[in-house]
């Protein structure tokens, strides 16, 4: 990558912001040092804040506006009353070439509304998807969708297989990546019929990485395969319960360093280990859900995370524009389209 | 209860049968010294390993028949060809009233249909579903279903609760469980039409427990709810999700435990109150899935369980049969429909 990158920043999503998107940037800017970053937001609270980090504010530019949206607004609502929204306003941005993606940890629906209405969809994608990536016992893998699309046909799931498979590949820096179809079991037999039946088109595919077949919740933390595929409803269900059980298990284990004097004691010698233990498994470093499969980037920060987070979602982002992934989305597609004509969604087009 | 208590035993299901399954009966007969155990298997392997513990072959009878039922056969097959299988014999056992309830650790969709196909579904219940309890933050709880329906309606989710709701009581001994439906969010508006609809029933509805609402993946770790309420396909992947993610934990501590000689000393002064915590997320624990729904009790123990785990589920059975769990089920539904007559349910009748 060579000159500069823009990033636009809705800087009034999230639960604390602005501040966390500020120093989040600031982070950010320190790793990534040709990224400049337009922020959108209420001037009288976000300047002071820029103000505070010399090279970040130089690195800057800030556009006001008081109107954002609210956490708990509908996507109906946000498409239609919050054309002049922080949030909007980055977007806008991306669409108007000021910047190459956009980063938000507001809420959720409205984001993707939003960036669905003015970026569109990539050629051939019919509906885009969430992804994230996530720890397991060998490295890193992602899961799609996590909730855009609850109710999902083959289609659906065979084009997000084709888009998480060029996510891994850019993002995680994995060369040819294994795909799985989440589902109930392993045999062939398994499952509902869009999970049968894009298994049937993916197996007789020829993709960058390689179809690996079914996989079960199990296979999820074991990172059977870098690439895990599901509808958003179970996607959703199931990155949270990973997420919530691997907390389970730290507060189990606090209670058991704690039930006694020598317990204690062995926790202090064992706490550098452990620690790298917690650095492995802390959420702010899997922060930054990307939505798959439109023509521009746009990431999703939790709404609940701190500036070493949201300087991750902001990583994702730029990993995402200067590996072109979306090139290679565009490119892997019509590949598959013109290797593939017996498949479903070529009859559809 | 008083007198004794009959519970039948496919002695050939499951990856280390016959040995499992009786040396399973043997620690089920000292904790529950009023149970008679009749097996169904191989004579010439099952007899001498029952001969080898005194007071269980006291306890116990054998029927004798060489045919089983394999791991990788389908449903509809052993449904058809397998009718002098040991898992189907250990079913028509219960049917004539020799028994009073089944345990298999065999082929699940085998034991499903068979279970289904002889024993019937209790009035008013379309569908069984499989339950199961697990280990959460605050204690147990119980999920449905695990698998035995991949797409659910409305209806099926109301009729879980109130089947889940009653496990709660009577296998976990929760005066008042509170049960919730697994979503993708909190609110009344996320969700697709089927949870969106069996929520709407289970508000306006008087149960036993109490309606909490919609709960996330993360809330199943939590223990935020005493029963789940999921279709089969979200609750397989939600349930191996949390037994893989807890596996994953443990083998990410026990790496860092062995990465220096010091924290190898600290675990070994923390090894107690450490294995009071694998004791707690030991999966042998929570083994003993049951098919709720039925008009007799069928529980489906792991096929890959030790002996320890295969009489845990043997007491999920003598719990189930010895608190009246079914006619709870059957008094619950009657009032659910006697008190909720706009319900779907009961214009489908």
């Amino acid at each position: 990558m060579t000159g500069s990158l823009n990033i636009a920043l809705d800087a009034m999503g999230g639960d604390n912001a602005p501040e966390v998107v500020v120093r989040g940037a600031n982070i950010a800017r320190q790793r990534f040092p040709n990224v400049r970053f337009l922020f959108f937001g209420d001037e009288g609270r976000v300047k002071p804040l820029i103000a505070r980090h010399k090279a970040l504010a130089k690195a800057s530019s800030l556009q006001h506006t008081d109107k954002l949206v609210a956490a708990d607004e509908r996507p109906s609502t946000a498409l239609r009353a919050g054309r002049n929204s922080s949030m909007r306003l980055a977007i806008d941005a991306v669409q108007a070439k000021e910047a190459a993606g956009v980063v938000s940890a507001g809420n959720t629906g409205a984001l993707m509304a939003m960036s669905k209405f003015v970026f569109k969809t990539l050629p051939g994608i019919d509906r885009p998807a969430i992804a994230s990536f996530y720890p397991t016992l060998r490295g890193e893998s992602v899961m799609l969708d996590l909730g855009a699309n609850l109710v999902c046909d083959a289609d659906n799931l065979v084009q997000f297989a084709i888009m998480g498979n060029v996510f891994a590949r850019t993002v995680l820096g994995i060369h040819r990546p294994t795909v799985g179809l989440l589902n109930v079991g392993s045999e062939e037999v398994k499952g509902h019929e869009a999970v049968r039946d894009a298994a049937a088109v993916l197996r007789a595919t020829s993709m960058p990485g390689e179809f690996h077949g079914f996989v079960e919740g199990d296979d999820i933390a074991r990172g059977t395969v870098d690439v895990i595929v599901t509808d958003g409803f179970t996607g959703n269900v199931a990155l949270k319960t990973l997420e919530g059980t691997t907390k389970l298990y730290a507060e189990f284990l606090r209670r058991s360093f704690k039930s006694s004097l020598v317990a204690r004691i062995g926790y202090l010698l064992a706490r550098p280990a452990l620690n790298a233990l917690r650095v492995r498994t802390d959420p702010r470093r899997y922060n930054g859900a990307i939505f798959l499969g439109l023509n521009s980037v746009a990431v999703k920060s939790h709404g609940g995370t701190d500036a070493l987070g949201f300087a991750n979602a902001i990583g994702v982002a730029v990993d995402m524009i200067s590996q072109n992934s979306l090139d290679k989305i565009r490119d892997d597609f019509a590949r598959f389209l013109a290797g593939n004509p017996t498949s479903p969604q070529v009859v559809g087009l």
